[in-house]
């Protein structure tokens, strides 16, 4: 079966309706969007005419002699019925509504969407949203998201497709993601807003299937179906790593959700259960977002739970270890022949057992050996990399050149935080601009191999090899 | 009692034992640093004499014709005992010993440490370290600390006196500190290392009885004499907040710490009962630290648990809402005049309850009438603000202006987290060169404000008006 939104994405034509010719309208950034990105056939529908962009403006969907895949509804909120009446009657199947004004803005708002509920059914017309930013792939010059991008920075294709049912939360994040590292995060996003059709199941079945999802962030507030939205996670979950955050947690959350998408809180812990069972990761704070595309984003999958950590500062080294324990990571034991190397090599005051603590006297050259012997240990599942960068031996330009050398081998997961001030801040820059995943902590480093460690383990429960997921190609 | 800390912090006379005519080199740095910015007498001492940044080279601490009142050792371990040998002689009562190779450094170094405490027995000497960055204050032009300002930067004098265990944890946490904001947050920097003597119970007792220390911050892996420790902090923290990370919590990382600062773990749930009976606001992550300088540095204390969130994101103000319930506040119900007035002047699609949601249609007036509504309000205690700026009709400059004039009037706490991309970015920057409180997430944001919320009950229970406590000058 094709998922629904597979209709959409593989549009041939477009046509944006409500396309404005006021510079940085909602009407107008799309309609530019799609002039300028969109390879397939793309029409303008404005009531007055004209030309936009060097497009001829329609004065409705019914003058266009061309069948159209899809649509992108921009008019007022009191507009919209008649408007998606004339697309049901041209034929138009799968329709993205961005306004909003209904079924969240009170009982005026309800029942206009009552009334687009009537039309869709009438004509069987898919609908995305309304109150939504609708949908956008680089790869596939497709953009809804009506904010231009002076305002929203555009992140470029990478492995990680995004469904969120705030479009705020979605602006942010696409945003965030836009400057994070390369900027090379995003197949697809997927804006849902009141989902008063395609809903939270419809985008993860899409995304599921698309081959080019290496990796699936999702922003929920309620389940519109959630017993099947469980079963169709704990199918993809076994190809693919599904994470994110399920807001209204609480009470309070809810009551705050309420007046946003109108959605409803359900019991927290059955969710949580619910989710963890379907092998869904779930995050509770925004930052963890960040972590999770770094990590999965850019790193094989580990193949067990043993980690080692190399450090200059022993507090670093501590407060990390500590982590790997609420993580339910373990420290490695070094095989013989990389503990022997290491004594040997090492001054006696260097701590060889794990963590590697080479001290405020580390060169460059030490963290080369300590990472090295580390990374190649085959007791040794992944790596956290923590560095002071204030000691006074260490070349911070040698550093980032020999963290930049392992991190590309990719063979199992490295982590990578600097602690300081402004040469930290250097180094992490440098380092995230190869997409190297480098946390500000050394806690959120290890939570991050945790999040991916867990992954790992929940595969293997479920009889798959992780090897098979998340592999380099 | 005079705390054995202000014997160091009240000298009028310095001496450097160890001084180096080698640039960079730790007897050096800590040569240059009291030459430079110590105002009383600084004397050199080099067993090779000469020169150095125009002082004379004294021999040996026995030449110099004058009272010492505190001097820093930093000669490799095997002269420190001949070297401490001579200060007694020469009748000198406060010592600190940076040198590493002691107790931390196996059984060659235990012993070396052993001899040093029966010197120090047996001419009474008070000794900071061995094993330690010693003490900083750049109000009194005091620091030992031996790594060059290229390297470690300072961070200007504030109200945040800090203690550490971990000398890296410490180097690591100034320089993070010295690029915060206005870098305006150090009284005083107490790193004890290997506690030969003087420990984190006498770093307690002196920044808590120090009238320019407004908050102090702490960073332990083991307690020297925990029962003392738990005492003064009991005492200590009715006047002023003590907050910090002990280390070591799982049995992972007292492995670690074994090896670094000869820490033993104890029982973490005992410690946590303990800390948390006197006063300390205990914090797991590095991240959390520096929110805790944040806020705690800069903020009142909120007089309740009632606090009110403004947002254009509504999926920002459910995870906000989420972290009210989690961190034990609530979210204020506003008086009916404020109510009355968001009513009348918000658009009916805007959410006035709380969280007010002014929705991706706000502009900065909008904010500001929000704002200076939640802020005004007496069921409010504390307002968290929350911006996603990449909505259309929002001047980020006229947002930052608002955000300012409201943060100037310390009345009640004010958070702020912005998120998104570039604009989130430059904002968060242009509000912490004022050291506005800004945090990466509206998660973080609500946290910090918990934690201060947190010490306002400690003292309520305490019979202590939390007005009385980080008040404005």
């Amino acid at each position: 079966m094709t998922a629904r939104l597979e209709k959409y994405f593989n549009a041939k034509s477009f046509c944006v309706v409500g396309a404005s010719t006021t510079p940085n309208k909602p009407g107008n950034v799309v309609a530019y969007n799609f002039v300028n990105y969109f390879p397939g056939k793309t029409y303008l529908v404005n009531p007055r005419g004209g030309e936009l962009f060097d497009k001829k403006l329609y004065k409705s969907v019914l003058e266009i002699d061309d069948q159209i895949d899809a649509a992108c509804i921009i008019v007022p909120a009191k507009y919209a019925p008649l408007t998606l009446e004339q697309c049901g009657q041209k034929g138009i199947k799968n329709v993205i509504i961005t306004t909003g004004g209904f079924s969240e803005a009170g009982e005026e708002g309800l029942a206009l969407q009552k009334q687009m509920l009537d039309i869709m059914d009438k004509y069987q017309i898919n609908v995305i949203g309304p109150n939504c930013l609708g949908l956008y792939s680089p790869a596939l010059g497709y953009d809804t998201m009506f904010l231009p991008a002076s305002k929203l920075k555009r992140p470029k294709n990478g492995p990680v497709s995004i469904f969120t049912q705030s479009g705020a939360f979605g602006a942010a994040f696409i945003d965030q993601l836009s400057r994070l590292g390369s900027g090379k995060w995003v197949s697809k996003f997927v804006s849902y807003g009141n989902a008063s059709d395609i809903n939270e199941t419809d985008a993860l079945e899409y995304v599921g299937g698309d081959p080019d999802t290496k990796m699936v962030l999702i922003y929920l507030e309620d389940f519109k179906d959630g017993r099947r939205f469980m079963e169709k996670a704990r199918e993809i979950s076994l190809t693919k790593p599904i994470m994110g955050i399920k807001a209204n947690r609480t009470e309070t959350g809810a009551k705050a959700g309420a007046s946003h998408t109108a959605a409803l809180s359900s019991d927290d812990a059955i969710v949580d259960d619910l989710l963890s069972d379907a092998g869904v990761i779930r995050v509770i704070t925004w930052d963890q977002l960040e972590d999770c595309v770094l990590v999965f984003g850019t790193q094989p999958l580990p193949l067990g739970d043993r980690v080692a950590i190399v450090t200059d500062g022993g507090g670093a080294g501590v407060m990390a270890s500590d982590m790997v324990s609420d993580c339910n990571l373990k420290l490695a034991e070094f095989s013989v022949d990389v503990q022997t190397k290491l004594d040997e090599i090492f001054p006696s005051f260097y701590s060889t057992g794990n963590p590697i603590d080479i001290t405020g006297s580390a060169t460059a050259e030490d963290y080369r050996i300590a990472l090295e012997a580390a990374y190649n240990d085959p007791n040794v599942d992944s790596v956290v990399n923590i560095c002071v960068p204030v000691i006074p031996d260490l070349d911070i330009n040698e550093y980032i050149a020999i963290t930049k050398e392992i991190a590309k081998r990719k063979e199992k997961p490295f982590v990578t935080s600097l602690v300081g001030g402004e040469e930290a801040d250097f180094a992490t820059a440098e380092l995230l601009k190869e997409d190297i995943p480098v946390f500000t902590s050394p806690g959120r480093a290890v939570k991050a191999l945790g999040m991916l460690t867990d992954y790992t383990k929940y595969l293997k429960k479920r009889g798959v090899d992780p090897r098979s997921i998340l592999a380099e190609e």
